[in-house]
C-alpha cells in the first residue's frame, strides 16, 4: 500500500522537512464510532521506527476529538505514510461502525442470531473488511474460498442435482470442512437438510418464505442438524424483520461494500528535534 | 486479489466442478449508473483464458438489469474468479456512479470548476478508485505523493514561513513539477500567491471565505497565475455553494472513502460442454 | 523453484545446444507405483510452451517403465528444467505410493476409517505434498492453519481449561469453522465431548485406551455428535490395530514426512530440429 | 514457508492465547542423529523477535530427548509458527543423520573418496537439502545448474560427438568453470579424457567396469588430470563396493530424495506472563 | 541487488572465515570527483546491522585517498556485499562527478539554465541515477513517464497535428500535471507556444536556429509563459554554445548513459575478534 | 525495469494516442558497433504481444543507420516502453564495442590471452553486462560470487596464512569448484600456487612483475598446473604491454563500469490501424 502511494518518494517532505527532524504527532477522531485498524497501523508504524502508543484499544466506542495514539519519530517518515495510515484507520473504523450499529439494532429488540459478513469487499482488502467487521461484533464467514465448502447456483447450474453433488462432495472433502449450500426454494431447503449438509443458506427468500422453510425443516426434525441462514436483500432497513424469522445466521453484503470512511486525521503537536 | 481470495484454492469448485466443463456467463448489472471496471476484468479475464465480450464501455450510463459482458470458457476458472470480479466491477462503478451524480450537479447549473478526488482511497486501491473516478468526470489529482509538491499545514507545522518554504522548493524541485501550497487563512493564501505558487488549496475555508480570498487575490493581480482549489468540508449536498465561489478545483474525500458499490452479478446462461 | 535451481541459468545447455533446437522426449517411470505431479508438471511445461501430452492422469496406478508423458518443443528450455519436473513428480508419486499402499492395506480387511495427513511436510511444500497424499487416498486435514480450529497441548498448556476455552472460542469463531482439540487423557476427552466440540484428536492413545475413550462417549450419548480422530505413534506397520478400534480418523506424519521418491527419468527420443 | 501454513493466521491461537500472553519453550528431539537446520530456524525465530538459545550446534551428534534450543516470547508468534520450524528442523536432521550414516559406513573400512549428493530433491529446497547433506559429511556437489558444466546424456542425445562438444565448451566457457561430462561406456570414457574434461561421471557402471575404467585410463596416462565420479545406482547397501573401486567420488540421490524425517517437538515449559 | 550477485552464498567467505569474526573497514576513494550514493549504502549496510560512520556527505567534493566511510561489524557480511556497495558508490559518484564538471563549466561562465538528466539511464537504475544526477547540480527532469505530460514525435506521428493533441491533452489530464512538447521546426514552437503548453522541448536545434525560436516566441509575447528546454545532440563540448542561447533547460543523455565509475576501494584495517 | 520506469502508466501515451491503434516501428543504429541485447529486447517484446523481426543478430557489427529491428503493434503498449528498451540495447551495445575494440587490439598483435570481465558492473545488471562483454569477446569471469572460490586480500586480512587457507579451502569445498587466489608479492604467487590453487590473479602487478613471476612458476615447474590472471590498473591504453607478458587471463573493470551507451532511436513508419 506504501509502495503505491509513495511513488518514487514523497517530493515535499523530501523538500521541506531535513532528514533529521523528528516530531510529536497525534491521531485524532473527527467523528464517534468504533475504532478499528490500531493493530495494523501500529504494525505499519513499528516496522518504521516510529514509536506509538495507542490510547485506546481495537473495537472500543470513541468520540469525536478522542485521541486515537501518539506517534513520536523521524518526521519525514511519518508525513511520508500519514494518508496511508489514516486510509486504513478510517477505512476499517467506518466498516465497525456500521457493522455495530446493525448488530446493536438487533440485539436491542433481543434476537440472538448472527450477523455476518460477505465476500463482498474492497478487492485485495478481505482480511481488512472482514477484522473491522469482526471487531464491530459480526461473524467474518468465509475468509478464503477454501474456509467452507459453499455449493452456489452457479454450480448448481452445472451440476444441476442437490442430492447427488452433496454427497460427493461429502465423500471427497476433508472431514476438517464444513459443506454449505445456497438454495432458492424450500424444496431445495428440505432437499439439502435431507442430504445432510452443515449450513443451508436461503437466497433472497422473504421473511415469510424463511419462517416457512423453518417450520418445514423442524417438521421433517432436521432443523437442529442444521444452521439456516438467509442472505439477499437484507440491509440495515429491514434486518429486524429478517431477524424475527429465527434465522441462525444473517448475513448482509453492505457491511463490506458500502463503507462511510470515519473521518480521523494527523496532526503535529511538537517539533522534537529540528 | 485473487490469491487473497482463493486461499489453497476454490474447494467448492473443485469438488463439484469437473475439471473440463466450459459454460457461458453474463455479468448483468443490478441497479442503473455509470460502468466502471470493465478494462481491469477484461485484463484479468484474458489473462486466465476466458473469451470474453463487453457489451459496454467503461464510463456508460447502463440501465438496471443491463448485461455488462459476457464469458465463455473453462468454469471452475470463473466460478474460482467471480467474486473477485464482481468486487472490482462493483466498487469501481459505485465511484464512477456517485463522481459522475455530483458532477453533473455542478455541470448543470453551468459552473465549470473541476471536480477532484483526494487520496483518501481504500488503502492499496489508488489506482482502482481514481481511475473510476475520472471515469465518472473527475479530475484525479496527485496519484504518487510525487505527482506534485502539495506543501500542508503539516509540513508548514515544521517549517513555519511560506515565503521561505516556497523558494526552497522552487529552487530545488524539477522544472518538470507543480506546485501547490494548503492554507488556511486569507492572509496565507496572499503569501503563498505572492512566493509564486502554481495552487493554492484553501482548506476548510466557508464559501464566503472563499470569495473573499479570490478577491484579493484578484486585487493584487496574483489571481490569473495561481489556480484556486476548495477543499474540506465540501460533499454532495453543499457542493454548489463551493462551486458559485468560482474557485478552479472542488476536492471531495468521500468520492472514494464513502463508496456504495453498484450491485452487479454473474449468471451462468448456458454450459457448453459438461 | 525453476529459478532457485537454475542461478543464472543452464550453462552446459546454453553451451552445447544450439537455441533453435527442438526435441521429442519421454518422462518414463523407473518404478511401479501411483503417479501424482502430472497436472503440477504440466502447468509448468505449458507456461514455457512446450507441447505435452499426459498419458496416464494422477493417481492411477503405473507399472516399471511405463511412459507418463511425451514433451516436444525447445531442447534447451526443457534440458533447463529436466531436474525441477522430475524432482516434483518423484516426491509427489513417493507419497502417493505410500499413501496408497497405507490405506489400501486399511480397506483390505474392511476398515472405513478414514486415513489422513499431517501438517509435516517439506517445508513450503505443503500443497504438493497434501495434493499427492489425497491422490494416494488420504483426507488432506488442514490446508493452512485457518482451515479449522485445532486447539493442541500447547494453547491447553497456556489456558488450561480444556471447556472453558472450547467455550470461548465457539463464541467468537465464525459458524462456519469445526473445532478440534487435541487431547492425551480418557477423561479430558470426556470433558472436550461435553463442552461440544467437533472432532476429538487422541494424542498417543494406545489402541486399548481408543477403545476405552469410546466406549465411554458412547456410554454418555456422545459419541454420535464428535469424530474421533487418531495421533501419533501410529505407522504404516501398526495401523492395522488402531483401525481396528472403530475411530473416525487416523492421522499419520510419516506419510508426507518420510518419504521415498519414485524414481523417474526424461529421455530425449528424437531431435526433431538442429 | 510460513505464509503458506499460516493462510490468513492462526485462528485457533489467535481465540485461544491473549495477545500479550509469554511463554518459554523447548525443542526436544524424540529420536537420535546428527542435528540441523538450526541456523536457519534461529534466523527465522530471530526475525520474529523471539529470543533463541541453541544448546547445540548444526553437524552434532544428538541423543533422543535432547534438548537443541530453548525460545522465549510472545505465545502466540511461537505457536504459529512451530510447525513450520519443526518442518525445517526435522527434514534438514534426517537428511544430516542419513548422509552421516553413509559416510561413515565408507570412511569406517578407509576409503577416502567423496560422497557427494545431486539435484534430486525436495523441489524448491535445494539449499536447505543440500545444506544438511553437508553437515552430515556430504560434497553438495552441483548448486546451480550454472556452477559447472554437466554435460550429460541428453545433451549428447542432441550434439552426438563427445570430442566437438567438449572443444567447443572449452572455448566459449569461462576458464572460471570446470568441465564435467557424463558417460556411458568406457570408450566414451576415455574419448572425454582425451579431449581434456576435469570430471567424468560414469553413470550407472558396475563396479567391476568402474575398475576397468580407471585401469584404462592409468594405462593411457590420463587419470592423474581428471577426477572420476560414480553415479547411479547406488545406495546405503551398495555403496562399500562402489568405494572399493578406487573411485574419487560417489553420488546417490537418495540422501534428498528419499529422507526419513528426525522427531522432534516443541514444548511449552513455562508461562511467563499471561 | 545483492541477491543478483550472491548467488546461494559467497562461497569463498563462508569458507575462509569464521562466522564470528568481527572487523573494522574503511571506503577510500581512489579518484577526486564529488561523492554520491552514501545515504543508499548507508541503508544497506545498516539493514545488514554493520555499524557504519559516514565521514563525508552525498554531494561534496573529495580528493583522491579520502575515506568515505568507516564500517565495523561481521566479517562475513561485509565481504559478502563488499563489491555490490562499492558499485553503487562507484557508478552514483562517476555520474555526480561528471554532471558536476558540466554544470560548473556552465556556471562558470554566468549561465543561469537549468542542466537535466534524460530518461537515457541504466535500465533498471533510474532512482540511483538521477539521484546521482541532482546531487552533481542537475534537475531530475521526469523520474517516471506519469512525472508531466511530454508529447514527443512519434506521439505526433500517430496524432498528426499540434494544437488538437495539446487541447486535448489539457481537457483530460489532471490540473496537477505540466504538459511539454518535443518540436523539430520553428513553426512548430509556435504552435505549442500558442497551444498553451507549459514547456517546449526544442529536439536537435543548433544554436542558431534556438536563438531564432525564442526571438520569435518574443516577439509574438509567447516567451514569458513557456520554459524552453534544448534537447539533442549535446554533450561536455558544445554546451556552452547552447547556454549561450538563453535557453531555461539543457538536457543531456550522457550524464547518465555514459558514465565513467569513479574507483573506490574497501580495504579492512583491524580484525576486532577472531 | 518496465515497473520503475512507468510509474502509475505512461499518461502522455495514453491521453494522445486510441487504445487500439497499430503502428509500424523501426530501431535504429546512430552509431556504428557491436550489437548486443537483440534477445533480451525481442524477449520483452513479445511478452507484450508485440510482433518483433531483430535483422541482425547478436554480436554483429552494425554500421550507422542499420535498421536493427522492425516492430508491429499496439502503439501504446510500443510507447510505454520504447525507453526501456531502447536503454537495454544502448547500454549491452556499448559494452560488447567497447570489448570487442580491446580484444581485437590484443587478438591483432597475435595473443592468445582471455580478456575477461570483473565484478565491477552497474549494481543489479551483472546478467546484463557480463552477457554484453562475453557478445564482444570477453570470458565472463565470475557471474555469482559462489561460482568459484576467489580469496582475495581482504579475507586474507582476516586469515593471514596464505597455505593454511588454500588447504582447508580445499577438504571443504565441492570438487565441482575451481580455486582461485589474489597475490600481491611475487613470493605469495609462490607460495599459491605450491598450496595447489588453479588459478592465481596478480592483483596491481606492473608487466615487468607479472614476467618475473611467470619466470619464477616456470623454474619451479609450477607454471602448467595454474592460470595466470593479470587484474588492476590496466585498461584500453596499456592492455598490449600485459598482453606481452604471457598471462592466461586480463581482467579490466572499466568494460562494464565506463560504458558509453552506443546511441539508438525507435521510428515510428507507418499507422497500420488509428
Amino acid at each position: 500500500m506504501l509502495e503505491e502511494d509513495l511513488g518514487m518518494g514523497d517530493v515535499t517532505t523530501a523538500l521541506t522537512i531535513p532528514a533529521t527532524t523528528t516530531v510529536e504527532a497525534e491521531i485524532i477522531a473527527k467523528e464517534s464510532g468504533i475504532v478499528a485498524g490500531i493493530e495494523e497501523v501500529l504494525t505499519l508504524l513499528e516496522s518504521l521506527n516510529l514509536q506509538t502508543t495507542a490510547l485506546v484499544i481495537d473495537g472500543s466506542k470513541i468520540d469525536k476529538r478522542t485521541t486515537i495514539m501518539k506517534i513520536a519519530g523521524n518526521a519525514r517518515t511519518l508525513l511520508s505514510i500519514e494518508r496511508t495510515l489514516l486510509n486504513i484507520l478510517s477505512r476499517m473504523s467506518g466498516i465497525a461502525t456500521k457493522t455495530n450499529r446493525i448488530v446493536n439494532k438487533v440485539r436491542h429488540v433481543g434476537y440472538k442470531c448472527r450477523i455476518a459478513c460477505t465476500r463482498k469487499v474492497a478487492p485485495g482488502l478481505s482480511y481488512f473488511d472482514k477484522k473491522a467487521a469482526m471487531l464491530g461484533g459480526a461473524d467474518t464467514h468465509r475468509l478464503h474460498l477454501d474456509d467452507l465448502v459453499l455449493i452456489k447456483d452457479n454450480h448448481l447450474a452445472v451440476t444441476r442435482d442437490i442430492r447427488r453433488t452433496v454427497e460427493e462432495v461429502r465423500n471427497t472433502v476433508s472431514f476438517s470442512k464444513k459443506i454449505e449450500i445456497e438454495v432458492s426454494t424450500k424444496s431445495d431447503a428440505l432437499e439439502a437438510a435431507e442430504a445432510g449438509v452443515d449450513i443451508i443458506m436461503l437466497d433472497n427468500f422473504s421473511p415469510q418464505e424463511i419462517k416457512e422453510t423453518i417450520a418445514l425443516l423442524r417438521k421433517k426434525e432436521l432443523q437442529e442438524s442444521v444452521l439456516i441462514e438467509a442472505s439477499g436483500g437484507i440491509n440495515e432497513e429491514n434486518i429486524l424483520e429478517f431477524a424475527d424469522t429465527g434465522v441462525d445466521i444473517i448475513s448482509l453484503g453492505e457491511i463490506t461494500d458500502s463503507v462511510e470512511a470515519l473521518d480521523t486525521s494527523l496532526e503535529i503537536v511538537k517539533v522534537l528535534k529540528e
